[in-house]
């Protein structure tokens, strides 16, 4: 006869911590043996669990180790990398160490249960791997299913986990329903070569370079929706600003004045972002030694011909060269235009706004100020572009003369169209990059250290 | 000079939500023109919202409507799916009507200014879509960036977003990480020719069938993890069980004892999810007439021979066949055993165990006690496979042998054997497809009607 999973009953593997209502209790922990240090009187074991390290104490007389066979090993038999069952006593600690995740317990070992062994030959040190070199960093990335394993990559990712997690509760409070939506598409949004091809059952199709068709369409449906997921660039440079897979946090809301409200939006989100990594990352932000952003009350806001003017008055000596009346800014621009920013407004973000309409998306809504330029933001960080957004045009006529204009065949696009045709609320999105902007808040150079198992023009593995 | 985006400014827009503390207030409401009914003495205009539908009433005498041109036009004028801006008072109300979201408020119309209009050629009425006909459902998904907007996708669509949701919550209240991972990959998870194919700059790539690798991978980084996103199957087959993009909610988790401990978290996590929607989504449940599957305290575990001897004892009239000795459920099985735990035991979910290693992906962990089976699980509801799941393989070299076993060969996946060179512990983990999951809980008959825009052999659009 069958069995029955019970839900009801006591369930200790899986809520399974360790807190200081057990000092003095014997436990069990399961972890990884991140490090040893042994000593004459016996040493320290530190675990890598779920939330971070914990420190446990051998007692050279009374504590017990005991291999995969289950027969009696010795302490500098346990290898790194060996996964654990220990039985141990909970005490009180005061533990200095920054990496260690538990600074209030710790564990005095019984008994060690070795689970699993790695292969010891060739093992690599997750504990002492540094991002210095360039070969280094290579070599991380060649071997990343292993060196992520060092407490300052766990560090970062929880932090874009938590990120993750702020966003989808923030946007569910303001009445934003989450979307998925398709990757495989039919045309790209954003234009342009920079987009992967492939076949679908013999017929020609695109991964998604953004989900803007898509949540455009949503909002006509939810009035307010966001969508964390992954978009595809087939751009040909391999720098530390850019992915060609990465994360796009999308949303897109019905009913703004224009896009200064989508500005104002981000501006409230990101502040709720980054106190919800004060709040809940006082571990990783000491393990990567990091400070949150300033994020001040009053934004800073540039229109792009603005930031030529000032940087030109401000920053002559630095730019390389004149970039008055240029159509977009500069790589150097962003680093000035943050600095500046950040000397005079004691801000790490500033938005620049009205982009030329000839350099834009053509969703972009054209300023009804000045035709040539559109309603559009970036807003940058620390020297770096983590945004961009607009209000989008929402009448089908305006949608087909300027496709026409700028030299687009608005047949590619019918369904699109027809969403327009059928009625749609005037409306505004932006799109962030979860990597730039994990990276950005934790003052990490290179946006690859950001993603877990970064894709580049050179890198499809691991 | 510049100005400043300030976040400290009252910011109504964002927080613009019609309460009970307003009755008898004048407020601004903005919306889609969902539906109009017209009387003698005024009528009532339905407006779409972020939340879902709100009557307008309107007044005959003092109600003034102003086109798009801020002209005055009439209520006959006034055109389905037009974006509205109201100005009027809130009342309190006891609707009736089950497709409206506010049930004891409505709003007494001073004024409507019209924001923007649809062409109302062929406008697609939203509000009368019947998904009772084949012609109809094709009708729905070739034009779904409009036929969205009808109440019972809408509803589907919030319930799918709260399933997420719930997801996020409860896996992070237990010490899990969510990651995200690469969906071009050099190598697939599944094995088969099911599997899209493209170029990534001039290497071959192909689209991830499940982030399997990496989140192994990352259990031995964070121990716990958890993905929500996409995943691509090559399938050539059109069913109402089958996408070829969809959502994967992957878990996987380090130190179990063996795939018990993953059946039992999922009962867990499935009971919290129910819950949830029970609490948040009556309104939506309602519009769906829809009542929440039975998730009993014990769920039926059978292995894959009891299925094959029970059915055989129960079923056998209405089986086409005598299934005992096959490798597989049947389809005809899985709605048969289904059938089965509902009456027997009154739970919609029935697990079934020990599939045979022949059949089950490589890295599933071989039953100890029968080399010819697997420590493997999937869970069945409502006649559906939603999940399957197993402890895996956590050696290295047990990979090895089981891959040379199976025709594979090891050096194409040397990067995820060099992950359990390292160490690894004890693990197993389980993938639920959100869009099955969703049409079971709400008992819809086509997956493709809980994916927003449902990828099949022949549909890349909308």
């Amino acid at each position: 006869m069958n069995k029955f999973i019970k839900i009801s009953e006591e369930n200790k593997f899986i809520d399974n911590e360790i807190t200081e209502l057990q000092i003095g209790k014997e436990v069990e922990v399961f972890g990884m043996v991140h490090n040893t240090r042994i000593t004459k009187w016996g040493g320290f074991i530190i675990l890598r669990k779920a939330k971070g390290l914990l420190q446990t104490v051998l007692q050279n007389e009374s504590s017990e180790i005991f291999g995969i066979d289950g027969k009696k090993i010795k302490v500098n038999e346990l290898s790194r990398e060996s996964a654990v069952k220990i039985v141990g006593i909970v005490n009180k600690a005061n533990i200095k160490d920054v990496s260690v995740y538990y600074k209030t317990l710790e564990i005095t070992v019984k008994s060690i249960q070795v689970l699993s062994i790695p292969n010891t030959d060739n093992l690599i040190d997750v504990t002492s791997l540094s991002y210095e070199s360039e070969a280094n960093f290579t070599f991380k990335l060649d071997n990343r299913q292993i060196t992520l394993r060092n407490t300052r990559d766990i560090a970062i990712f929880k932090i874009s986990s938590l990120i993750s997690k702020a966003f989808v509760d923030y946007l569910n409070s303001k009445s934003f329903t989450q979307i998925y939506t398709p990757k495989i598409v039919s045309a790209g949004a954003e234009g342009g070569a920079n987009i992967f091809e492939l076949e679908y059952f013999g017929k020609k199709a695109f991964l998604a370079q953004s989900p803007q068709f898509y949540k455009q369409i949503c909002v006509g449906v939810f009035e307010r929706v966001f969508e964390i997921a992954p978009v595809y660039r087939a751009e040909k440079h391999s720098t530390s600003r850019h992915l060609n897979e990465y994360i796009s946090i999308d949303l897109e809301m019905g009913f703004i004045k224009d896009h200064n409200d989508i500005m104002r939006f981000e501006a409230e989100i990101l502040r709720y972002v980054l106190e919800q990594i004060g709040e809940n990352c006082k571990h990783e932000l000491a393990v990567l030694n990091a400070t949150l952003p300033k994020l001040p009350y009053e934004i800073p806001v540039y229109r792009l011909s603005e930031v030529h003017e000032v940087l030109h008055q401000h920053y002559s000596d630095k730019l390389s060269q004149d970039h008055r009346g240029e159509p977009d800014l500069a790589p150097e621009e962003e680093v000035f235009i943050c600095d500046y920013a950040s000397k005079e407004f004691n801000s790490d973000f500033v938005f620049v706004t009205h982009f030329p309409r000839k350099h834009r998306a053509f969703y972009s809504m054209d300023d009804p100020n000045d035709p040539e330029l559109t309603l559009s933001f970036d807003l940058l960080m620390k020297g770096r572009e983590i945004t961009s957004g607009s209000q989008r045009i929402h009448d089908e006529n305006q949608y087909r003369i300027k496709m026409l204009d700028l030299g687009m065949n608005p047949d590619n696009f019918k369904f699109y169209l027809d969403t327009f045709k059928n009625g749609m609320p005037p409306h505004g999105g932006l799109a962030i990059g979860l990597e730039r902007l994990t990276a950005g808040i934790l003052n990490i150079q290179n946006v690859k250290e950001a993603s877990l198992f970064p894709r580049d023009i050179n890198r499809i593995t691991p």
